[in-house]
């Protein structure tokens, strides 16, 4: 079960070229490849005769040629030519998806063509800021259902079991502070400002806080599937809640889940931050630790998946799963209307 | 299909401590560790709220952690704290088994709890006898369903074809012997003496024989899963049949078979022997003597689980099959009637 | 679904010995062995009793002896020993399938034993010609469904894309050239002549062709699943099409295929031509270029075995199909009338 009628994250524009890759999205193989003028074509990885991935054949000019038989598809799907056969069936065409680069990503339309409007992908203000600084993440496979991995997207009280060495605070500080959950149609927000405590390791490697600091960890989903993060670090008592505070630290972290099958999704961030932008060496220190922490989820949520599909003794929900029980109620309410329209 | 009231073996003593060990018995998966004052602890190994495996969390003193939110449970299964909620379900509990330590094994009972009489463990009478020394196995991993193993440990005649250069006779002495069969309850029996005949390799290695020995082997069967099996051997025509005979060699060998899936079991063993009880390479020898058959069992074993599970064509009964026939015809009524009580 | 009453290859004469050899054929597991006087016997891969495979026993003389209790089958499928018991069950035998050796492979005959007649296996014209050369390829495993490959067998349209490095002509010369399909009973043959066009790779490290050429690709199946592949090349309007030819290379290449499960067969090939005949270097020639040939074969027609199996958009048939397509049709009335025999 997936909203289809959504721009989902295909993969890094540098992943894409003159040769043909193969990804998998809400069970649908496509190919993908760039025409000769470097723009995006995305196609049903199938050929219509034989089922041979598109992706086992060949570029020949902007088409691609099947590896069996050398049928070719133009960008539109449709087969332009069949070797040794004059008349095209009109049957004879692939599925084509609507695909646009943007924010270093690959985007893919995966329901009805004509609703994809580019102005639907997600904004991020302060991506050509000169101000601020950019670290991207690799490419991740992950072995469990995307909505397990959106539920942690939404979840802070995770942080203190899961990364206990790395995002966390020092002696699990913060714990205990209530999160707050606002939703706002298909947007569910799960904050918490944890005041007076200590800073987390974070960002304590980029300033020594003398004293406690006022803290803010904000999990913003925005359905299906992506996840905006603001973390916030700033001396206590100094105004940070009100925007300011001093030696105020603040990080964005965008987060997207794409659904590849049942059990499987693919994983893709990047961050921005309000300090040293130009310096390449915080770049990378900052994605080798989220590398870091985002292993240590990827363990755990692995076993929670493998748990949930297979346990044969019930489970219960939490206070901490306010934000995440909304966000899956309203998940199912989006699908469920877009197959009314579609039945 | 299952016995549950029972004591079934998970493991070695020593193989449990204050790290957190999983174990699947019975297809349930269960966490087990030792508390501050050593006893032992065996809980249901997922979180009631995400079904996490607890194994992946860690000891808060004598509670287990959970890893991804911190929920911490007691020995008895009962949830002791979650952090960030002052108010604990009463449905917030996970299993706990009843669990004890006796003849280096670590027991546990898989059905009702009130039913669990550490007195219904079996008895192993030269265990601590001066007289008598000792040899323990490893932990076996084994790729068959618990009864085509159990099968085998009621079947002195495949020793002469599985174990051709470890336990057999040479030539096949004594592949024609009959077979006797003993039922009392839920304990069968087959055995049989070979008189006169030639030594097995496991013993000559420890007497010379001069001439013909009177051989008994006896495998007993205690369901649902301990084999009791008693190799005498002495020369011919000296008393053996009587308890006594010259140069007697005498080893009781405890097996403990632990279904841990439909398709695979765990094994345990060791041996008391009336020779050379203090001598520590003897005990060694016998070890790998006994790791080296048991080897040959797995091979056979596996194989023969897979044919009859794929197997399409018809098999047969032989003679020798009467008591593992008997034995599976018991299992069947013993479980026939616990599922009776429990509906 | 296959088709019973035939002979099919097991396998290179050189693979069968005094060593008990499992194959698989149509879902059956078999295993072979050479009497004593080096004949072959063929018998049901799974003893009677607890369906152990016979091929992890032993021989005895000219019987197979199971390697749990002993049971010794002679080469009739009928039990001749069970030890310990003296009384053999009627019940007690395995099945026994024909065998017969011929053109250096071993057929086994997989339907009712009254109809295996020898006189039914191909003949090879030019075997035992002292004027040809024959090489011989491997046993190779194919991860497909044996339709999937027979398929391809009488599918001269792939060769150009499948092979553009190996079998097919320079600059796709040929794709478009029409092909004829001519049905006798359960023989199917797809042929082309391309004429006047460039030669292929495999004809031209043996000829140096100074102009252009005829050249036919004759694609021959005999259901059901042995292709006979007929390719000539001659210099181009010097009467190749009537069997003669200047320059004139011919090789005629024996094909088969024997299914092992519904997503697995085996491929056994050898080729005889009309020129070197006794030239070891290039019949060793040949076999390398044909191994990489199918080796390209195998990599496609996986993922189109599983593209057809998984895919669920529909799938379109080209004109190039029409062989294939009538051969399935054809081999589904074979199939349909020989179980209305059987029930």
């Amino acid at each position: 079960m997936y909203l289809y009628n959504s721009w989902y994250v295909a993969g890094w524009d540098y992943e894409f070229s003159r040769t043909l890759r193969s990804r998998t999205l809400l069970e649908q193989a496509i190919v993908f490849y760039r025409k000769q003028d470097n723009t995006l074509v995305a196609l049903e990885d199938a050929c219509v005769h034989r089922k041979l991935p598109l992706s086992l054949g060949r570029l020949v000019g902007d088409r691609v040629q099947c590896g069996y038989h050398g049928m070719e598809f133009g960008c539109s799907g449709a087969c332009e030519k069949i070797p040794g056969q004059p008349i095209i069936q009109a049957k004879a065409k692939v599925k084509s998806y609507p695909v646009v680069e943007r924010w270093g990503w690959v985007w893919v339309w995966m329901g009805d063509a004509d609703l994809a409007d580019p102005e639907l992908i997600m904004d991020v203000p302060h991506y050509d800021d000169e101000d601020w600084g950019i670290n991207r993440g690799p490419s991740m496979h992950i072995e469990c259902h995307y909505q397990i991995y959106t539920d942690n997207l939404l979840d802070p009280a995770h942080v203190n079991y899961v990364h206990l060495s790395t995002l966390a605070g020092k002696e699990n500080s913060g714990a205990d502070a209530p999160v707050q959950v606002d939703i706002d149609g298909s947007v569910i927000t799960a904050s918490r400002w944890t005041l007076d405590g200590l800073p987390a390791p974070l960002f304590t490697q980029f300033h020594d806080y003398q004293g406690g600091v006022d803290r803010l960890q904000s999990y913003q989903l925005r359905l299906p599937s992506l996840a905006v993060i603001d973390m916030v670090c700033a001396d206590a008592n100094t105004g940070a809640q009100s925007g300011g505070g001093e030696n105020r630290l603040q990080l964005n972290s965008y987060n997207f889940i794409t659904p590849e099958t049942a059990d499987t999704c693919r994983y893709y961030w990047f961050q921005v931050r309000n300090f040293k932008p130009h310096d390449e060496a915080v770049s990378a220190q900052l994605t080798a630790g989220f590398k870091s922490a985002f292993a240590e989820d990827a363990v755990i949520l692995k076993a929670v998946h493998e748990g949930m599909k297979h346990s044969n003794t019930p489970h219960i929900n939490l206070a901490i799963d306010a934000a995440s029980s909304n966000a899956r109620l309203i998940m199912k309410q989006l699908i469920a209307a877009e197959r009314q329209v579609n039945h």
